[in-house]
């Protein structure tokens, strides 16, 4: 039998992303496509960059997106800051703290890894140990918000550290931009990178990156190439900063970009605080119905993030059998945990456009009948009523 | 004042790519966003391999889409198949095969080139000299459909060349896959990488690949790691190739893949060998109007791309004022010559969608006249009765 058309089922997706894509932004990638040499795709990519720095609170010249999602953005920033030989503290304290050393491996540079357990931010005592230990380190990279845990680490005061030992810094915003305060000026970020399927609810597949100057000049005192051609920034700045012109360097995403400009126009208008105090809000909402049922997060109070809630899997319940039901009776997708703590929690994202009361109340009307349904001991009705209360 | 929605003006796209999407495409990338490990996400990903096993003529069981434009599908060919030290001999007939020149040193391999002249299709027996000059050379990498000139090469004999001296083959169908024909099996052709925005006519983002069992072979052999974390197949392979069961590796580019999808299941209601047949078709009826109006092509007829068409800018002629007159006045892009090719051709794409007599009438029909306008010696109306006439 011949394939046809591929037409999805209609969820609800509040799993660790993608989030839920406001149905503006699905619209906007489904108009027509243009050249991306075209004089008006460039004024759209000059919008972006002032949409992005938004965004990021920042006023750094280099912001721009990544042509492919968050884990390319993330290596960008290690192959163009790091050369082979050079020194970089990595703090993991989950899954993509993992992934920054390996690629600071496969850029030839040598990571010294800060472990704290999962669930819990980065300590910055051990970092600044870390740092006595090693003079010689030349980055700092760590994980803002965690997305395998939905641990929140103070961003603020780990680059501060670093920079006192001289160090720059790479800073994983990908589930915390948009969501929750991401001040990469104030805070003195050096390089950053996050995705777009998070809490600006676009689509999967960009990641928006910013350097300050001092990462662009350490980038422009390399002594060798970066390892990359396609993520090489010596390359790809003169097609995204060029002032008016824009040398050729790869054919930019048109469509998913035209995606993440109206997420972006949409960030505008509600304004970014106001984005941050309704991830918190609905997180507030959330959490009330959550502790009704006796249910309780993986992460404490002070370092969770509202947009990703890690919830810890009550005891005799079968993890799997309660995504399943969620997702085939209810559309609600929810995600399972990662790495070592598969098994042990679930993963709840009320992110973006997806961050709204409605959409709590449905999953936590569905956990309970599923729990209950499943054995435990809960009183329908009173999850959704303790959050509507909060909300 | 704040930025608003982008609306992008409506082109008719006959430049190098992006082509022109089929209205079909861009309502599949407006589908609703699901999870990427959502088990119809997952069957939608299978289909998918059948789709792109169809369209390279293969059977190879790693054929996939690389989250990432096209030029991160040559770069994932080069750091999977290159190991640092290894000799790779480059045939480079235009800007392509430098690219793949830059790749190949990033890798920390030998790249030995093989020049021909920028127009050309790559010379076998220079080939052949290189491969006997260097015994142990492990890659020939060449670029099948030059995107810069519109020349074609030999595949088949690049392909059983490389074979005889005992080399891997990687090779650039950008440009050719579904325009023209592209034999993956029967040309033994071991790694393979295309993009989307060409004669598939999706929107640009996604670049398909495919590796032969030699190639996961010496992929599977490598002594050490590929340098790059997003682009390691030993990586990517279990999150695309696992029967049933998928690790989770990136986050996949949801609603791109949906108009990949879309554009695939178009190809295959078609049939491969009527979409080459109709490229071939509306090139005869472009060639025959632009030898009409006294202009010359820069690749001999042997050699010539039927779907991208590079056209000899007349003396007396400025390259700038006709491309911006016809987008202007009509709305049609095509494309400028690039590196040496600068200022010198035209590149005309008669590309996927696009192929069709109404976009060649249109396009002779607008060409004639601004040239006419810029004081060429031309009777309007000729070349588009001599191109229907040859249709």
């Amino acid at each position: 039998m011949p394939i046809t058309s591929f037409h999805p089922p209609v969820r609800i997706l509040l799993g660790p992303g993608p989030s839920d894509v406001n149905p503006r932004i699905l619209e906007a990638l489904s108009r027509p496509t243009i050249g991306h040499l075209d004089p008006s795709f460039i004024t759209m990519m000059d919008e972006m960059k002032i949409l992005l720095q938004y965004a990021f609170q920042t006023r750094n010249d280099l912001t721009f997106a990544v042509s492919a999602p968050g884990s390319a953005g993330m290596e960008t920033c290690f192959v163009n800051l790091l050369e082979p030989g050079d020194k970089v503290i990595v703090c993991q304290n989950g899954v993509f703290g993992g992934r920054m050393k390996e690629n600071a491996e496969r850029c030839g540079a040598i990571p010294i890894m800060v472990q704290d357990s999962w669930g819990d931010p980065v300590d910055p005592n051990k970092l600044e140990e870390a740092l006595k230990s090693h003079p010689d380190t030349k980055v700092v990279a760590f994980v803002h918000a965690e997305t395998s845990t939905g641990a929140q680490s103070d961003a603020k005061t780990l680059v501060e550290l670093a920079h006192r030992y001289g160090c720059l810094t790479i800073v994983d915003t990908v589930t915390s931009l948009g969501g929750s305060p991401v001040k990469i000026d104030e805070w003195g970020v050096d390089a950053v990178y996050s995705g777009s399927q998070k809490c600006l609810s676009c689509t999967p597949g960009l990641s928006p990156v910013s350097f300050n100057e001092r990462a662009v000049a350490r980038i422009q005192a390399r002594k060798t190439k970066a390892q990359s051609w396609f993520l090489d920034l010596g390359l790809v700045k003169s097609y995204w900063g060029g002032a008016g012109k824009r040398a050729y360097h790869h054919t930019a995403p048109i469509n998913a970009l035209y995606g993440l400009h109206e997420a972006l126009v949409i960030l505008q208008e509600e304004g970014i605080e106001e984005s941050w105090a309704r991830h918190q809000r609905n997180h507030q909402a959330l959490r009330a119905g959550i502790e009704a049922m006796g249910l309780a997060f993986a992460v404490k109070k002070e370092s969770r993030l509202p947009q990703l809630n890690a919830i810890i899997i009550p005891e005799g319940i079968n993890d799997a059998v309660v995504r399943t039901q969620l997702l085939q009776k209810y559309g609600l997708e929810i995600g399972a945990g990662l790495g070592e703590m598969a098994g042990k929690i679930w993963r709840i994202g009320i992110m973006g456009y997806g961050s709204n009361l409605r959409n709590v109340l449905i999953f936590l009307s569905a956990l309970e009948t599923v729990l209950k349904e499943l054995g435990a001991n809960i009183e329908l009705g009173v999850a959704t009523r303790v959050a509507a209360e909060a909300a």
